[in-house]
């Protein structure tokens, strides 16, 4: 058994999401499928490093699985890419220590989100960055991410129902830059909470519209308590940028 | 009765082009469609400054027509929002005079094409740019659109069959850069013939690929034969993103 590590590009539009459930196209299950005729039949479990919800796309999704097949990196890139639909493409491969887990073995992920502000979305936007217009206050907006560097409970940013031993993570960086009338959010952290980017783009959107203060923002952070903070943005503005993993 | 000019952009992946035809959903199609509604029934006929083809977009396409309802500019812009479907939005409109023509009056029309040359295409880019892998020769490219600047006799690049008085065209601007592995090329002149750009680039990625040199491609350009050209690129890497008008 061959113990392969791949990085995927997908477009999420059309998924349900990373994970395999009952209903609806998954990344994971169109994967699996794949994984399963390259291997002759039989299940093949992938891990993820990030499960992307439904919308959310990746540029470095990185996963993991074991292949019977003797095949070479690049055999198995080429052969993925011919039995996966068009929206997920194989990247590169690797083969890796017994040890290796996408997601356990990760340092870091990094996410970006763009957010459209102008009055009206240009229809090109619209599967790849959300829309929120009247964002009047740009400049505050560029004081938000520092309200989430460094090791907090993210408790207020995660979403409801998740089961996580801890809400604590560390944010390595978190950058706002505006291009044009679209903000770009730039997030790195040691792990996310479910919906955690998705709910700083909705602290950066409060702020910029006026309907939060920075302070209330660090106040609602401290709260620990998903209902002190602003609405999450939308998932189609959000991107899995990279996964980082040691030397 | 108004006359308005409006701006448009529009995902042309779902479009079997601008001009309506008896089968296939066109932008024309919808957008007389939200016109008639707007008007109380009855046909609005629409010209548009260019007839972008099946899969092409458009951030700036410019259109023209006359409407019975005093409506403002503004509220014609949130009135057509509300009827048209999303991958089609009116960006802004004036009321011009009665001599204005969205394709007559127009001075020049800017056209952009984006080509992934990477091995891989990411699939969030698929709708949005072309894809063509094993350029080797990225800096003969920037030699190339130097053939095209001025006035030329561009019937090699026109399509077959297309009835059009002159295939003389004044090719004002026309750029290509690298963006990474994509090459961005950025072209205006003074009217285009039917997969003119297209052609275009179909010229650049063959110097890309080493199958034509410069000189071979101006030998082309000179033969005025469309058999002497390398085949267009495909369509969905195309965005028409302006046209201009006199003041």
């Amino acid at each position: 058994m061959r113990h392969f590590r791949v990085t995927l590009a997908y477009d999420g539009t059309d998924f349900a999401g990373w994970q395999s459930q009952a209903r609806g196209r998954t990344v994971q299950g169109e994967l699996e499928a794949a994984l399963s005729r390259l291997s002759g039949g039989g299940r093949v479990p992938v891990a993820a490093a990030g499960r992307t919800d439904a919308g959310v796309h990746a540029l470095g999704q990185v996963v993991c699985f074991k292949l019977a097949r003797e095949l070479d990196p690049p055999e198995l890139v080429r052969a993925l890419n011919g039995l996966l639909p068009l929206d997920v493409r194989a990247l590169e491969a690797a083969i890796v220590p017994e040890a290796f887990h996408a997601r356990r073995s990760a340092l870091a992920k990094a996410y970006r989100y763009e957010l459209d502000t102008g009055p009206v979305q240009v229809p090109t936007r619209r599967r790849y960055a959300g829309h929120a217009p009247g964002v009047g206050h740009r400049d505050l907006v560029l004081a938000v991410p520092t309200l989430f560097l460094g090791r907090h409970d993210f408790a207020s940013l995660a979403s409801a129902g998740s089961s996580v031993k801890t809400t604590e993570r560390t944010v390595l960086r978190a950058e706002v830059s505006w291009e044009g009338e679209t903000l770009v959010f730039e997030v790195e952290a040691d792990g996310f909470l479910r919906r955690m980017v998705r709910s700083m783009v909705g602290g950066l959107l409060a702020v910029g519209r006026g309907t939060h203060t920075v302070e209330e923002l660090r106040q609602a952070l401290l709260a620990c308590d998903r209902r002190a903070w602003p609405t999450p943005a939308e998932a189609r503005g959000l991107t899995l940028v990279s996964v980082r993993y040691g030397a």
